[in-house]
């Protein structure tokens, strides 16, 4: 009981010396890495940049504790970033405080909705966001993203969270080109595309072994950092007007109370239910496929627990909302962590950064982290899943354009919305019409086929109805209907036998309907007879006064009730 | 083609003298019926009464020309009315100018709401809302407006739009009751109950022949209205302090042009859709229950639209939203309305009160509308439909409670719209975990049965999993669980086959969920097959990749999958 809520119980007592050296490195290689792209992110969502080192340490030690996948590494990633931005920009002026408090309320009050849902087991939930409909929101938000970073690329002011916004800010300001920040800007761009799909087969034939120069092409980003940051310093292009990143103040993160004030909280609801619903989807997919790799597994409902408690760090730490970082988590994975210890590690690293080494980052420019987003942020953009969706499925290619149409023209909030809301309301209205076949005898056997396309017997008085579906509200009507359309276009009919093999559940309102359409039936004469009606819908039926009122029996077979009643009345 | 959105081409050619006849006698029965009840609901949503009998003149004839009901009668209901006095208040203050306004600009956007669902044929829309939360709704506002009129049977002030607010309001005035008015209000409940439970057979006993009798007893609310009004003039008791209809303007319901302000229209947006969607609810289920009975039929998406151009009728009109109402509808049909004609009868009778008799409705004492309000609306409340879903299904009545309790305490809007959400979640919720059994073979058949209940056979090497409900994306993730716990569990597996007998659609995410489970059993050395796939999912399974990848085979029965498979493997 204690290990299902504490996962860190499972492991710990089994933790050795070698596994603390796999660990260890692994802590190091995120450590370094993942600075940039916590300042860039930070960034990305309006806050100041040391807000992303604050999110990127006592979280891991939450996660730590309370995950339970050996190998996610929690942190600031771009979607939710973006998120935040949208979110709270709402509610306070970016660079106030009240934009730093709304960070922290915001991750304290998805932290403890993760955790809430977690609890509450809820984590099936995060199977109603369609694969097409994550697939084009995170396609959407990419380019969202890309295109909020061609600003600080080239080093000129503009800002939105919707393409129209951001082309509005863009072309207003594109004569203020600053060349500088461009040439910075654009080389970076250059130097990771080129060390991304190029790298590793470049230092390998320049004779670097295989693992180090995978490490090494990742690494690109922190090369970039350097020498930009190096070159910066060196040249004072801060004073040339090249944007860097500045004063960061050193030290711990400081403790933050996240503000309990009410109407702030209602108005961060729904953004804080999204980003929660995002970042765990995100989280746990990833969490999954890596978990499988190792053939090992993770539990949905303690990992809503394990983000959220993330989260509640975050927020009493000056952080933002984090979760499973998918190119954090890569990384962590490569460099080889066995146990969430190498995220303790890592958080111990962060932690010396922030209270020794952040002057070390006044100099680097803004250009060199948009750079750093803009490249990692393309892999989200699935071209391949699109095409492939709209062979497959025009429905659902529906729902995936929608989606990305919205994210990008209305905000992400609106396109995870529609998205959510179109997967849900296409699948009901499939499920609104069950399937239903009018089906006979296969001569000389106890099978019953559909007659549209078998060849069977059959007897005008009795009509054989099979439904294909559990019956519940959305379809109850529909079947009414049918029964009664049947009925009115066979006169002769005595008997209409509901064969409910495929019925799952009969719901409230399904009931109502058989009940509808059995005193209909009656009305006109035919009796209504069921057969084939499993155990569980049975032990219901039976708490309901429908069989009482039933004008037919129920039968155990389709045979049995064919042999019953295929002698017409006398 | 005009016939379908023309329905008054197909009855109006076929119109007889006797046909005329009938429709005139129940036309001019509605017009004296619903006179009370007209003032009453407009009272009801904050408005002058006399916008109440503006809502039932024009749009009956826009009914008559695009409705399909042959017996529905059009006009202000009272839940419509409590959710547009609580949309309406949200928006401007009662008794202003601005409040009219924004009643017709509700009518307007909903009227638009409804032609568009209608053209858009998305009439099955009303099927989400599920019999027990229909019924909880119909429940709650029932007490809800019961509750709202106990301050004008007391002659005290009062008002709110949930019970908390009602109690307030109430509790905060208890001490200044008006006798007179508590007298009038309180004599008319009591004669108005007994009218409705004992009239018709005190009348009978009294000698009135059965179809008059009952007649006489429907008309309880109009000698009530015709006694206290005369009471109320003959004793001047306006002067002693019982609130009194007052000045009713003469004439036809002035032209008014909805205002067309952005603002003010996306804060009616939700409530619009709301109303739209109950209106057509209650209409749309009375309309064919009522069909039903004179074996008629009606089309739901034909409906959306005719009361789509009723309310756009009403917008125009000075008036405020419509639907089919229960008690007019019934007066309707029991008057021996034959075809929408008698509702373009009624619509000339109340031109008729407006343009003459607005005069005698002066003195009509409000409590006498509040007594009439509450007793037709407490039909509404169906204990014995909680009590019967208590029986049931748990999970119905959840959504039933909580449709009530919200309604009760946090009004119309979030009551239907929690009822709604539940109504869905429960049915994914269910659907998310689909049913799904290993079959083996029942000895000497070709049938396959569930192993865990039938004596059947079955080879260790072998899985035979049979799922039995579509796949989609809310339960693609289960499946997957199910079947890496089976070969977890089972590590002589060598063959998974998947029986999709009741597999009626897989959409893109189970695609990917079946393409995952494919890769992964073959990194384990087990080989997945499908059998009895069926025509259209097979059909859209060719045009992905799914089948080139899949390590097995797509067998066409189960017994062949059996046969094939039943050897080991050398």
């Amino acid at each position: 009981m204690l290990k299902r809520y504490l996962p860190i119980l499972t492991w710990l007592p089994h933790y050795t010396l070698r596994l603390f050296g796999a660990d260890l490195l692994a802590g190091v290689i995120v450590t370094i890495m993942v600075i940039p792209q916590s300042l860039a992110y930070a960034i990305l969502a309006g806050l100041p940049a040391v807000v992303g080192l604050y999110a990127s340490l006592l979280p891991l030690l939450a996660y730590t504790l309370f995950g339970t996948s050996r190998t996610l590494a929690v942190g600031p990633v771009a979607i939710l970033a973006l998120m935040t931005g949208a979110a709270l920009v709402n509610v306070a002026t970016p660079g106030s405080t009240a934009y730093l408090e709304a960070a922290t309320a915001l991750a304290l009050l998805s932290g403890l909705m993760l955790a809430a849902m977690g609890l509450m087991k809820l984590g099936f939930f995060a199977n109603f966001l369609s694969h097409p409909v994550i697939s084009g929101f995170l396609t959407a938000s990419g380019i969202l993203i890309a295109t909020s970073q061609a600003a600080n690329l080239l080093g000129i002011s503009g800002s939105g969270f919707t393409v129209v916004e951001l082309a509005v800010s863009l072309t207003a300001n594109i004569a203020n080109i600053h060349w500088p920040t461009l040439a910075i800007g654009a080389g970076c761009l250059g130097f990771l595309v080129l060390m991304r799909s190029r790298g590793k087969a470049l230092l390998q034939w320049l004779g670097v072994g295989k693992g180090l120069a995978s490490l090494i092409a990742k690494a690109g980003p922190v090369f970039a950092v350097v020498a930009t940051t190096l070159l910066s310093w060196q040249f004072a292009l801060a004073e040339k007007g090249v944007a860097v990143v500045g004063i960061i103040p050193q030290g711990l993160p400081p403790f933050s109370f996240p503000s309990l004030d009410l109407p702030l909280w209602r108005e961060l609801l729904i953004p804080a239910l999204l980003i929660s619903i995002v970042g765990f989807v995100e989280s746990v997919s990833m969490g999954q496929m890596l978990a499988a790799k190792r053939r090992q597994r993770i539990s949905p409902n303690q990992e809503l627990i394990g983000l959220g408690s993330a989260n509640i760090a975050a927020a009493i730490s000056s952080g933002m909302p984090v979760t499973g970082g998918l190119s954090r988590t890569v990384i962590n994975f490569d460099a080889g962590a066995q146990t969430p210890a190498a995220g303790a590690f890592a958080a111990l690293g962060i932690g010396l950064v922030t209270l020794s080494f952040t002057p070390l980052l006044h100099h680097l420019p803004i250009a060199t982290l948009a750079a750093t987003i803009t490249v990692s942020i393309l892999t989200l953009v699935d071209t391949q899943m699109i095409r492939q969706t709209w062979r497959y499925s025009r429905s659902d290619f529906a729902a995936m354009a929608a989606t990305i149409a919205l994210t990008l023209v209305e905000g992400v909030e609106a396109g995870i919305i529609a998205g959510v809301t179109l997967s849900i309301g296409l699948f009901l209205y499939r499920t609104s019409r069950p399937h239903s076949a009018l089906v006979g005898r296969v001569p000389g056997t106890e099978h019953f086929r559909n007659m549209a396309r078998h060849e069977v017997e059959s007897v005008s008085h009795v009509a054989l109805l099979r439904v294909d579906e559990s019956l519940y509200f959305a379809n109850a009507r529909y079947l009414e209907d049918t029964v009664y359309t049947l009925v009115a276009s066979h006169p002769e009919l005595e008997h209409v036998v509901l064969i409910c093999s495929a019925v799952n559940l009969i719901d409230a309102s399904a009931l109502e309907s058989l009940d509808a359409i059995n005193a209909r039936l009656k009305d006109s004469g035919v009796t209504l007879h069921l057969a084939e009606v499993k155990g569980p819908v049975m032990d219901r039926l039976k708490n309901s006064d429908f069989l009482d009122e039933l004008t037919g029996r129920v039968f155990l077979s389709t045979y049995s009730a064919w042999s019953e009643l295929k002698q017409p009345r006398e």
